[in-house]
């Protein structure tokens, strides 16, 4: 679709944007590729974190308080499994179960994820256009000083004390962007934007497929991230904990240097303010604004100024 | 093991026996053989309801009200299911899920039925030996005046309303009995127990299994059978309404010609006592008990007296 805004998402906090975008981009203009480097088959079901993430925001059945996962949840089949001595480090809720075993048996009978991703899009009632980031299976890795790990037994299991020395991606190589994805960067989009998603785990999967950053640096539309870092701080998850533990500073100019090579804009908070003028000497525009997103307010309007921004920086 | 009480069950029905037969036959020496004609593989997950009904009955997790599935059940995987137009015909309950999704993980991973059943026998705290009748795939057929229909179909979706004409197994020809069965069959069991279960969906498919009758002639034990037909009627399911359907009087005398080739005792309710000169003028021996089992003790009263009649028939 020409004049799409294709944006590249991880998992909860891309899909606070994402819900936000989806207020101020038509339907299916709104082109979202998420990360699936996260995925794993967990009890013979495929769950693919992110991409539930950005389904459930953007169905509004996400869990606000709990901060992941589906609103009025039950956890019926944890208890049981429990009692039948199954494994319980990942918690699946009853209702999101449905997401996952629904998938699983298109999947087995023989749809791709795209397909597959597409149906539950449609099912959901979304109005936009939700993508895996590829048809193909990647694993992230997580090299520690303990040895490596897989992305959800770092994440969820481990709850991330290991402490990072790397990544990698496995499947990587032989992994293709998803088809449609392509499509809509060859079909003069009008902006990309990186959400403030992990930039190591959740974005950098995106990045690394097979043709993907040459696709959107020919894409002719302005890209430009979000930052994910505010005041020293990630809002979620361990993308602070991780700058630290890679020797980079915990702050939006690590987040500029990471994306400069592909960025022309990045989105930074206020508390941050004063590190404008060194990310623009890296030739990349910045602009400040309010970047919590607390409510849904918040999400709209960090979405509009973004798109806005983009507009601008592609002008 | 030597000594054994063998006992052929459906679901429900069956299941209330067992538990009452848990209680008379130390450990082990209970060996079920729970008919598999009714599993099915449903959004990619196999159920075994007849297995789970005895699982669920000797584990004190049945649901007495509603009469099938797990107490204390919660729904809301189907509510969820049901918002993704999922098919919606079979409940399956969010503990419920548990048991058919680890039981469909352990399966793909390469264990045997029989493997998998032993495992959960042993993960839900059973003490008693619980089996597929066979490892290899067994499915009913209902042939009905509007066509064939697979089990769950007719039993769940249909709710037995269509007109049944016969039945078939597909698969019953390759299939052999669980080799655990007949190795308790060859070791000199004590008694062998037809619950009173449906004869023709749920004993038959057992008995139809290569050699199993066989097996269960050269065992040396007396074989009985409870009636699951009580004053012209069936407790719970469609047996009466196939009996009838078939051309057959629905009373204990059709259940004895049923089983005649079989048996050498049949336990019917006192409210059939008078047709127990005819059963026994069929060469089969005769206990007139109460067998509507409306609570623990009675489920336990029964059991006993079915076992006391066995080794007198044995006798």
């Amino acid at each position: 679709m020409k004049g799409a805004v294709v944006t590249l998402s991880g998992g909860v906090g891309g899909g606070k944007l994402v819900l936000g975008l989806s207020y101020v981009v038509a339907g299916k203009k709104l082109v979202v590729a998420c990360n699936t480097g996260d995925d794993f088959t967990h009890l013979g079901l495929l769950v693919c974190p992110d991409i539930d993430s950005v389904l459930y925001a953007l169905s509004g059945l996400s869990d606000q308080t709990r901060g992941w996962g589906r609103k009025d949840e039950t956890w019926t089949f944890m208890s049981a499994m429990k009692d039948l001595q199954g494994p319980e480090w990942f918690n699946l809720g009853d209702g999101d179960l449905a997401t996952h075993v629904l998938r699983t048996d298109m999947l087995a009978k023989g749809k791709t994820l795209g397909n597959v991703t597409g149906e539950l899009v449609q099912r959901f009632g979304i109005k936009s256009d939700i993508l895996p980031m590829s048809d193909d299976p990647v694993a992230t890795i997580i090299h520690t000083d303990t040895g490596d790990l897989a992305f959800q037994h770092y994440f969820v299991r481990d709850q991330c004390r290991p402490r990072v020395t790397g990544f990698s991606f496995k499947g990587i190589n032989g992994a293709h962007p998803q088809p449609r994805i392509i499509d809509v960067l060859q079909s003069d989009p009008e902006a990309i934007i990186l959400a403030p998603s992990n930039p190591y785990i959740s974005i950098d999967p995106i990045l690394r497929l097979k043709g993907m950053k040459t696709a959107l640096k020919n894409a002719g539309a302005p890209i430009v991230a979000v930052s994910p870092i505010i005041g020293g701080k990630a809002i979620k998850g361990p993308a602070a904990k991780i700058m630290q533990e890679l020797g980079n500073d915990v702050s939006v100019l690590s987040i500029a240097a990471h994306y400069q090579d592909l960025i022309d804009g990045l989105v930074i908070d206020i508390q941050d303010a004063e590190l404008a003028p060194q990310i623009r000497k890296m030739g990349i525009k910045t602009l400040v604004v309010k970047t919590v997103m607390t409510d849904l307010n918040s999400r709209i309007e960090l979405a509009q100024a973004t798109l806005d921004f983009a507009r601008d920086c592609g002008s």
